[in-house]
């Protein structure tokens, strides 16, 4: 072999890499859909409706969830088995991957997108790790009043570097303040009730909510008012005049805050409760086909779409916000766990787990656009999520 | 030469190819800064707080505007001299380029990202393009009730590929229809006021505002209702027991929408006023420095940012939504033009013109956290746009 030829060969052993690299593209259309079944997740252009990608290894993904980088390069999927995997959009590949702890349920990215924390079952608290490296910063053990370790539940983002959780044994509410991770602050919440089970935050990053599963009820905490205070909301939330089996707690992520209503889904109950953003009070709620999981505003607020606990599980309920009626109800298919939309709101995607399938529809007419094979999906996650507060 | 080198130097020739076609990485934290004078844009990366490229040759940027492509590749820029430019953000170069009209003022992208919208005051009208291609789709001319051809301003995208606008000399606002352009659509509200000179529509594409040149007052379209109805609010909108001169019309782009108030800048007056956005009655108003120019949400909506016209054009004041108190006044330097917020709200960068530079600065603390070199900066605008109704 000449000299030639192997100075030509030596530059052909980089194309690989360039090539591995992956398609030069704009990733704010870009997603990730969980495959529960097989610890994989897709990767999704929104714009072309299609599968660029998928990544496996990912381990027990059950109720996983995601954030983004503010790039929108990455997603940090949360597995159910204390995963903690950085995953490359843009070259279907996994960046970073540590197991963080025995059990977890979901995490947050702060407002800077330099820290990723999540929450723990097993052993409980919140731990916070360097976006880049995914190296430990902070290790947030969740001792309550009680004493005792506790799981953390309804873990979100705030402004200023901070975040916002629940302590499920113990029943408090604490705000971390993560400005300075050396000397980090926690403002503790205690007392707040029983069994905290999961909680969110208002779009503004403002009002913290978080529904309780030892007691009716959910507890609001106003971050804007210092000192911090726990109010019990909707003292009758999920109780009825008969108490139904309840198949599935709802998630209070992915819930409907549009304009100054909120829609939360009954717990046990067949309903929605209109809740008004200034007052907290009751203003109203809405029948729906089941035991509604997920009341998810369409990004302008018009509407919610609503899925449902098993047996139930097969239909969507569209509802107007402003009239608290029923739009549209139609039934995707066996198993539907998420919905996802476009973000300004001119399509939704649907995992239809059992149908191994995502449907994406147009939210004006509700006509099926098309569909994408998953195996076996539930979450959907778009990386538009990088640009919201409480993401 | 033998085959073997043959064969390798092909695959050599396409090496540049892929070098040139710019680096792989996200596009969610990437933006636009005019540089007016020059007829040029840095592409800026707002996490590395540094300009990745500068793209020249797009004419006449005076009061230029950019709108972003779904999948945050790129970037739409409307020049006044009627040029709409698409710019690549990965490979900072002129994707296409078109002249569209003589002289024109913004644009919008339909909510699906395939139409783009351009606002003309020469010769008039709105005119629509396919976003991929720039091809025309639908030329709106705007022949108001007078029969005569009217400029057109405040361009806004509304969601089910609509887009609605005010007519400048006829005093009208149509909302355009484009969910199928062969048949398009035009509702349209006539009489609404004299001389609309701008408008804007509020983060869920829902109330429609016009500020009125010709009269005090600003007109009120909720797109909700149908049909569609003209409202006057704010009958005192910038009179004041004294008439004080102008010195430059306010923006109503980038106003502060948060929760549930609008901060609108009085014309004229050295003033914000608060608006209720159930009720749009005045719910109070703040002194500031000068004549505010534009009065910007930080995302949480907790704050507005407020820059002021000449000769006041020195300083920022940041005034709390609830409270209506100033809450800092600060003096970046000459001729601080624009504010742009990172999607979450923790940094803003204010193009400081006569300085030549983009100042970053810190929300929670205020402090200066860099500056990047620029021509004359004047408009900023980062991808997250894209995500937004009414972008």
């Amino acid at each position: 072999m000449n000299a030639a030829v192997r100075i030509l060969l030596a530059f052909l052993l980089v194309l690989p890499a360039l090539a591995g690299a992956g398609e030069l593209r704009g990733t704010g259309s870009l997603g990730v859909v969980v495959e529960r079944a097989t610890g994989s997740v897709l990767i999704v252009d929104t714009m072309a409706r299609r599968t660029i990608g998928r990544v496996e290894g990912l381990g027990d993904l059950s109720h996983a969830s995601a954030v983004f980088s503010p790039d929108q390069r990455y997603a940090y999927v949360f597995g159910r088995d204390g995963g903690l995997t950085k995953v490359d959009l843009l070259t279907s590949s996994i960046a970073k991957r540590v197991v963080q702890a025995g059990n977890a349920i979901g995490g947050a990215i702060s407002d800077d997108g330099t820290l990723i924390a999540v929450s723990n079952y097993e052993p409980g608290g919140v731990r916070v790790f360097a976006a880049d490296t995914l190296d430990p910063v902070a290790d947030i053990a969740a001792i309550g009043s009680n004493g005792k370790s506790s799981k953390t539940v309804g873990l979100v983002d705030l402004p200023g570097r901070r975040f916002a959780f629940a302590l499920y044994d113990a029943g408090e509410i604490w705000v971390a303040d993560l400005s300075a991770p050396e000397t980090l602050a926690i403002e503790k919440l205690t007392g707040v009730g029983k069994l905290p089970y999961d909680g969110n935050v208002t779009p503004d990053g403002r009002h913290y909510l978080a529904g309780l599963f030892g007691e009716d009820g959910v507890v609001h905490v106003d971050t804007w008012q210092a000192p911090l205070k726990a109010e019990r909301i909707l003292d009758r939330y999920g109780r009825g005049e008969e108490a139904l089996p309840v198949y599935k707690m709802p998630h209070l992520e992915g819930w409907a805050a549009v304009g100054d209503r909120l829609l939360l889904p009954a717990v046990g109950r067949h309903e929605l409760i209109a809740v008004d953003a200034r007052s907290f009070t009751e203003k109203g709620r809405v029948a729906t086909y089941g035991q509604p999981v997920f009341a998810v505003a369409r990004p302008d607020g018009r509407q919610a779409w609503v899925n449902f606990a098993h047996p139930k599980n097969d239909t969507i309920d569209v509802v107007d916000v402003q009239t608290l009626k029923l739009v549209h109800r139609f039934a995707p298919g066996p198993a539907v766990l998420h919905m996802e939309f476009t973000p300004r709101g001119n399509e939704v995607w649907v995992s239809v787990r059992d149908a191994d399938r995502v449907d994406v529809y147009d939210t004006a007419t509700f006509t099926r656009k098309t569909e994408i094979p998953a195996q076996k999906p539930s979450g959907i996650f778009f990386t538009a999520r990088a640009t919201r507060i409480g993401q």
